[in-house]
C-alpha cells in the first residue's frame, strides 16, 4: 500500500512542496524528496520557477545533496556533466561521437506557483482542474501577497506514523479541546460543528464564536476578500477545502491567547483582528494565513510508519527579528500543536496496526476526515479505472 | 515464517504473561506486547484479573502506553473515549444518532489464573486442554500461594535471536557445564539424564545428585507435594513439563553454591531445602520456585531475529529489601545465565541463518529439544488441518 | 536481486577473500563473510590453507566470533563440538549410539591461492578457467613474493551503496582529475584512454604519461616481468586485467607525488621507480603492487545498499613500523581516496534508486565500466541457462 501511494497519491497529484519566498533570487533552489524521488525547485535565471529531478543523466548521481542552497550553473559532482538553472546540458566531457547535449538535460517536474505557494506534479499528466481550483483560491489568498514574503522559521518533525494518520488528525478538531491547550488559547476548535454538535459545556465558547464571526465577515468584505467558504475536499483531484475563520482571545493571529506575533502586517492586510484564512489541499497539505504572518504546513512520507512534516512560518519582508517578532512568540503555538498531534498519530499508528483493530464509528464532526478517506478511494479508483505510468516526465530537450 | 509462528503459536495458544503479583489493587495493570498486538491484563473492579486489547474502538489509538501502571477508568487519550475496567464503554463525545455505546467495549482476551500465574490466549477459542494441565499442576503449586507474594525484581533481556532458539536453549542443559559457572554452582545439570548418559568426569557429581534427590522426595511428600513429576512437552495444545528438583551445594535456593536468597520462606513451605519445582510450558515461558522465592521467565517475540525475555522474581509479601533479601544476591545467578544463553542463541542465530547450514544430530541429553519442535510441528500440522481466524475475539457487549 | 547476486555472482565464482600474510603460522584465521555465509580461512597443521564453514555441525552455532585470532582446535563454544584446522571432528559429548564423527566434518570450501592472494568459491564446481588465469597472472605477480610480506595496516569502510556502484566506481578513472586530488598527485588518470580521448587541458600531463610509461617496459623487462598487458574483463568466468602502469611525480610509489613510503623494497624488486602492478579482478576485488608495498582491496555486499570493503596494506616482512614505514604516509592516499569513493558511490545509489532515473551513455573512457555490466549479464545468463545449486558444498568426510 505504501509503494501504491507513492505511485498514486504522491506521484499523480498537485503536492504544495515550498514557497516562492524560499527561493527569492536567480538560482536558489530547494530540493523535495519524494518517497525516492528527489526534486529540485529553483528560481531559474527568467525568475520563474523550475522544478528539476535531482539525478544526473550520465550515471545517475544524485546532482544536489543541500535541502537549500544557491548556485549559478548545477554540476553533478560525479563526472561534472553540468546543467543550467533550467536543466540544459551545458558541458559533458569525453561524451562518444554523435552524442546530442540537448537530449540530455535534466527532467522537468510540472510546477505551477499558487499566488505563491509552489505545489509540484510528478506526472507528466497532471491533473487538470489545478487552473479551475486557483481560480477559486487566489481572490482569498491575493492580499496576502505570500510571495513577497520572508522566512522567519522552518521546521522538520519526523512522526512515527503512516501520512495517512497525520493527514486524518490534520482533519478534525474534535481531539482539540482535551489535547491542544496552546492552540485552543486562539484557536475556536469547532471546525465542521453545525449547532447541534455543541455541547452544553461548549454553548458559551460557540456564542463567542458566532460573534467573532459576524465581525470577520464585516472585515473580509471591507478588505475585498469573498465571501463564503468552499469546500470540494473529495469529487475532484485537487480536493481544497478554504475559510476564513475567527480567532478567540485578541482574536490577532496565533500568539498564546489570539496575541498578534508580528508587528508588520502582511500584504494589503490593514485590520489586525483578521482572523485566519484557513486553507486545506489534498493529500499532503494545510495552511492559516493571519494578518502578521502565515504558517505552512507539508506532510511527506518516508516510509509506511513515517512521515515528515514541515512547518514554515512567513512574515513581512521588512519584518526585523528581535525588533518586530521573535521567533519563539511566532512559533509557540504550532511548535506545540504540532508535538502533542506527533503522539496521538504515534499512538493511534501503533493501535491500527495491531491485529485486533476494528474500524470505529466517526463521531458528527469528524466530516473532514470521512472527505479525506473518500477522496483517497476515489483517486485509487479512478487510477484502477485507467491510469498512466508514474514519472513519465518529459526530458528537458523534447519539452521544449 | 515469523508471521505464521504468530499467527499460530502465539496467535492461537496459552501464553503466560504476567503473575498475578503485578496487579495486586483493582485498575492495577500491565501491558502484554505479542508482535503487533497489545493487552492490557488488569485487576478489575469485581478482583478479578480482566485482558483488553489495547485499542481504542473509535479510532483505533493506543489506549494506554506505559508497560504498567493503575487506573480508574481507561480514558483514550485522543477523543476521550471512557472505558471501565472490565472494558465497557462508557463515555463518547459527539457520536451519531443511533449510536450504541454497548456495541463499542474495548475487546475481550480469554485469560486464566493457574495458582497465580496469569495466561492469555489471543483466539477466542482457546485451546480446551488447559483446565485438564492445571488440575495437574495445581496441586504442585498451591502450596507456594503465588498470588499473595511480591515483585522483587524484574528484567528484560533483548536477544538477537528467534524465540524458537531462545526455548531450544532452555529445554537442555548439555551446555550448562561449560556454558553456565554461576548456575552449576547451585542447579544439578542432568535435566534428561539417564544413568548411562552420565560420564565418568560427571560421575562423583551424578551420585551427589541421587543422594539430593531421595531426601527432596520424602521433603516433598512432607509438604503434600504429588509424587513423581509429570512430563507432556509434546502431544497436547498446552504442552508441559513439572518436576521437583534438589540444588546442589547447600541445596536451598538459587544463591551461588545453592545458598538462601531471602529469609522469608514463601507460601506454606517449612522446609528451607525444597529444591527446585520446575515447571516448563509450551511455546513460551520456564519457572523454577524455591522455598524462599520464585523466578519466572517468559519469552516473546519482536522479529524474526529479535526476542524479548522477561524475568521476574517474587518473593514473600513481607520481606523487606535489605533485611530479609538484597536485590544483587537474589538475581545474581540468573542474571548471569540469562546474559550466557543471550550469547549462546545469538551464535546459533547467525549460524542457522547461514546458507551452508546442515541440521546436525541431538546429543542423547536433548530430547526436550526434540519434544519442543515435535510439538511445535504438531501445532502447525492441526493448525493447516483446519484452524480458525486469528483475533477472532468477541467485543465486551456481545461477550456478555 | 541481491538475493541472486549473493546466489550466482558471490556464490558461484571466485571470490578474493584475503592474503596469505594475514595466516602465516598453522592455527592463524581469519573469517570472512559474504552475505550470511561465512568462512573461516585457516592455515592447517599442514601449512596449507583450509577454507571451512563457519557453522557447528551439531545445532549450527558460529563456531568463531573473531575476525581473525589463532587456535589449536576449533571448539564450538555452546556444546563444545571440537574440529581440527583441516574441519575434521575429534569430540562430541552425548553422541547417540552409532553416531560416525567422520561425517560430520566442518564443511569444506573450495580455496586457492595465487601468488598469495586467497580466493574462495561458495560452490563445490567452482569456474574451471581459474588455473588458465592464474597461469597468466602467476609471472606478473611472481617478483613480490606476496606470500611472504607482512600487513602493515587493514581499514574496513561501509559504504551506504550496492556493490555493483562500487566495483562501477572502480573501473573508471573519469572522476580522478576532479574528485581524488591525493591519488592523482601520484596516478595517472588515464585508465582505457586512447590518445584521441585526451583532451588539450591533458595533453602535458599525458605526455609525460607516454615517456614515463616508456622507461617503465624498460625496468619491467630487466626484472623479467613480461611484457604488456592482459585484459579479459569479460567472456570468462573469472575475468581480470592486469597492467603495468607508471606513476606520476616521482614516480616511485603512492605517497602524495608519486614518493616512496617504505624502505625496503619487496620481493625480488631492485628499481624503486618500478610503478604499479595493476590488478582487476571480477567480480569484488583490485589490487597495486609496488616496488616496495602492496595494496590491495575486496568489496563484499552487506544488504542491497550497503558494501563493505576491506583494504590491506602489506610490506617486506622485515620492515619495522617507524623506522622502514609509517602507517599515516602508507595509507594517507588511498584512505583520502576510497572516502571519496565513498561519496560518489553513495550519490550515485541515491540517484540509481530514484523513479525518475534514467540510464544515461558512458563516456569513451568508461569502457571498464562497459565491462563490468557486460561481465555480469553474462554470468546470469549462464546461471539461467543451466546452473547448479548455490552451496552444494562436501562435507568434510565426504570429501576425503
Amino acid at each position: 500500500m505504501y509503494a501504491l501511494d507513492l505511485e498514486v497519491i504522491f506521484g499523480r497529484h498537485w503536492l504544495f512542496c515550498a514557497t516562492e519566498a524560499e527561493i527569492p533570487e536567480p538560482g536558489d533552489f530547494v530540493t523535495v524528496e519524494v518517497g525516492s524521488t528527489s526534486v529540485i525547485i529553483v528560481r531559474d535565471d527568467d525568475e520563474g520557477v523550475s522544478a528539476l529531478l535531482n539525478v544526473c543523466r550520465h550515471r545517475g548521481s544524485r546532482i544536489v545533496d543541500d535541502p537549500c542552497g544557491a548556485v549559478g550553473n548545477f554540476v553533478c559532482p560525479y563526472h561534472q556533466w553540468t546543467y543550467r538553472t533550467d536543466g540544459s546540458l551545458i558541458f559533458a566531457e569525453s561524451s562518444q561521437p554523435g552524442f546530442d547535449r540537448s537530449a540530455f538535460g535534466l527532467r522537468r517536474v510540472p510546477v505551477r506557483s499558487l499566488a505563491g505557494l509552489v505545489f509540484v506534479c510528478l506526472s507528466d499528466e497532471p491533473p487538470v482542474d489545478f487552473d479551475e481550483v486557483a481560480g477559486v483560491l487566489e481572490p482569498y489568498l491575493a492580499p496576502y501577497r505570500l510571495a513577497g514574503l520572508k522566512v522567519a522559521h522552518q521546521t522538520d518533525l519526523m512522526e512515527a506514523g503512516n501520512w495517512k494518520l497525520v493527514m486524518e488528525n490534520n482533519r478534525e478538531c474534535l481531539h482539540c479541546d482535551a489535547g491542544h491547550p496552546e492552540l485552543t488559547s486562539a484557536y475556536f476548535p469547532f471546525i465542521q460543528y453545525s449547532p447541534e454538535d455543541v455541547t452544553p459545556r461548549l454553548r458559551a465558547l460557540y456564542e463567542r464564536f458566532l460573534q467573532a464571526e459576524s465581525r470577520l465577515a464585516s472585515a473580509g468584505a471591507a478588505a475585498g476578500i469573498p465571501s463564503g467558504s468552499h469546500r470540494e475536499l473529495d469529487g475532484r483531484a485537487s480536493g481544497y477545502m478554504i475559510r476564513h475563520f475567527p480567532l478567540d482571545g485578541d482574536g490577532a493571529s496565533f500568539g498564546m491567547g489570539g496575541k498578534p506575533i508580528s508587528r508588520k502586517l502582511v500584504g494589503e492586510i490593514t485590520d489586525p483582528a483578521f482572523g485566519d484564512m484557513s486553507l486545506h489541499f489534498q493529500p499532503n497539505s494545510w495552511f492559516h494565513f493571519c494578518s502578521d504572518h502565515a504558517v505552512v504546513f507539508r506532510a511527506l512520507p518516508v516510509a509506511p510508519d513515517r512521515t515528515l512534516v514541515r512547518t514554515t512560518w512567513l512574515v513581512h519582508a521588512d519584518a526585523v527579528e528581535g525588533v518586530d517578532y521573535d521567533v519563539d512568540t511566532l512559533t509557540e503555538v504550532w511548535k506545540a500543536t504540532n508535538d502533542e498531534d506527533r503522539g496521538f498519530v504515534e499512538r493511534q499508528q501503533r493501535g491500527v496496526s495491531d491485529p485486533g483493530y476494528l474500524p470505529g464509528p466517526y463521531a458528527t464532526v469528524e466530516d473532514d476526515v470521512e472527505s479525506f478517506v473518500t477522496w483517497y478511494i476515489q483517486r485509487m479508483q479512478y487510477h484502477f479505472g485507467g491510469g498512466r505510468d508514474h514519472l513519465g516526465l518529459v526530458p528537458r530537450a523534447a519539452a521544449q
